[in-house]
């Protein structure tokens, strides 16, 4: 048995701090670095979202990918492209904004949203030389 | 237990042209949006093919990069570079050229072509924001 | 003096072929290789267009990005992507498709768009190996 | 005559809100799009200095990249990698950070740290599609 | 259930020969090629470390990124970066440095390194075009 | 006037020592760090190669890549890939194998080769993080 799955590309930018108001200014800049610096910085985001079924023989697709665009648009890119994660973004508050947390809402999310057990994987990248990936 | 596997990129360039006979144009024009046009238009491909194994201890190497290449080269590179998808390839006629579909019928060329299981994953990307993945 | 000059990328795909009415098909063939096989294939294209002058005080910019954008979308993105260059493009009528032909096509067009010698450089690519530049 | 320059990339992360506070909140909207929301946003940014001149006999080299290495980080990199452009960084001060601004503030100090008419140009990348450039 | 893992990417250049003492010069020649030329070559390796598990609630972090990039410093990196793998690296001796048999030596010193498990994957590229990837 | 200028990018791998003889271990050391090690390292270099000049009417062609492709093929990579090139490149011999001094032997020896003023400018990657450029 084989797995068929298509992936779709997308970036956006948002600004962020790594802090925890748990822990002392000492403990912060310990654990998360320059990260933690009070006035905030951002980074240019690229999440990659995973689908996997099978295939239409109708449409020879898994999904049509203006589809799954304009869902991961409307529930996570409209959300947070140009926004502070910290401030803006109701799917963040209370958690601190590490790629790992917001990996995970994003999966929840899209989750959700796809429905039926199509999400097969998302990876969320910070940078070129970080990321975070979940998989079903 | 731990999976050994490695991976080979080739590039390739084709036209296509995504279009079933069997809707309306209007329904094709919904489905497919541009990439229906008439007369076609094209792609820059990028192939991976991940073969995975024990690796031999005279040679140190899972499969020999020469010969997964040269095997890619004969049964899919040679009959898709610089070639019509829809009009010039045997082994996609009858079939819409998506990715899926694409990958798919390389999958089982290659499967069959390198034997024993050996083939692990394939990607193919139809551009630098989607691809389609299958793997075992 | 220095001088200071924004870049905006962005990428399309057509399909083409290269073939020269007034050779024989054995010139043809000796001249374009594969890209001269009848039935036509494609590439990804990747267009930077540059802009270079003077930075206003009250935007901080050389020149808006959106109005960028706007203007190389209704010039030239929405003239060629998902087309066929020999075909169905005005401006590429009567030229044989060749990544040089294809930029000086495109620089006159920008150049008579954006006016004022604003215009100071494009790179076009055909693939990740090969790519032409104009500049004035 | 040939002209030899050597290139080193850099890499970092800020944020920023691009913001006229001569401007109404329309205008600002207007101009600078979400770019001008209140909270900020961010970006991983790449920074490419290039420094040309003749190339010394007893090291080969025009100049040595762990000098030029160690001068971008101390007078670019240490001051705005995980930093908001709009509070934390004092050359930026009273500018709006759009990145031709940024890049033309890089510019003048690396010229002046460099000394000598060395640096011959640099690029500013905001994101993967699209960047500043400076050169003499 | 689903997955969280965090990867980290890091490089480094390495020279190298393929050589099996134990081969003929003209079966070395037959299964290396290039590789076996006498007087080594190299290559800009870049290493792709991925770590899985739980959250934590308090960092929102798998692993902190500072120790993990700090363990592939010290076990990996800073014992093969600018080196020979044939003739100045401990745990290569004896050993044909293949990209295979190269990823499997740094598997085995990461996953007893980070203990617990927690070593997911590495991927190792030789060149943009072959690479080797090991997963539990 | 515009300028129409076009590119081919290639690849090869080389082995190589930065060192001169004529410095102490120290000197050497203190000038080339990680880089003068005495058993040597490598790189995947990256070299492109631009010709510009007028686009003749029948072919639309500034050159035929082919051609290019061939002659770069022949005078360079041939003679530097998988090769030492302290030891196995004849044109390299008693030069410090700098990317400096490696790009500007390129320089010639295509310059050369190509004729008519062709060659336009050479860029050579020792890695993503810095390279050498040199132009006419």
């Amino acid at each position: 048995m084989v797995r068929t799955a298509i992936t779709r590309r997308m970036t956006f930018s948002s600004g962020h701090r790594l802090y925890n108001p748990g822990f002392s200014d000492e403990k912060n800049r310990e654990v998360f670095g320059d990260c933690s610096n009070p006035n905030g910085h951002g980074h240019n985001y690229v999440l990659e979202v995973t689908v996997s079924g099978s295939v239409a023989e109708d449409s020879g697709m898994v999904i049509n990918l203006k589809d799954l665009k304009r869902i991961v648009a409307r529930e996570i890119i409209d959300k947070v492209d140009h926004r502070n994660l910290n401030v803006d973004v109701d799917f963040m508050k209370d958690l601190i904004p590490t790629t790992e947390n917001f990996a995970q809402k994003i999966w929840e999310i899209l989750d959700r949203s796809l429905g039926k057990g199509l999400l097969d994987r998302i990876v969320l990248y910070e940078s070129e030389n970080n990321w975070v990936e979940i998989r079903r």
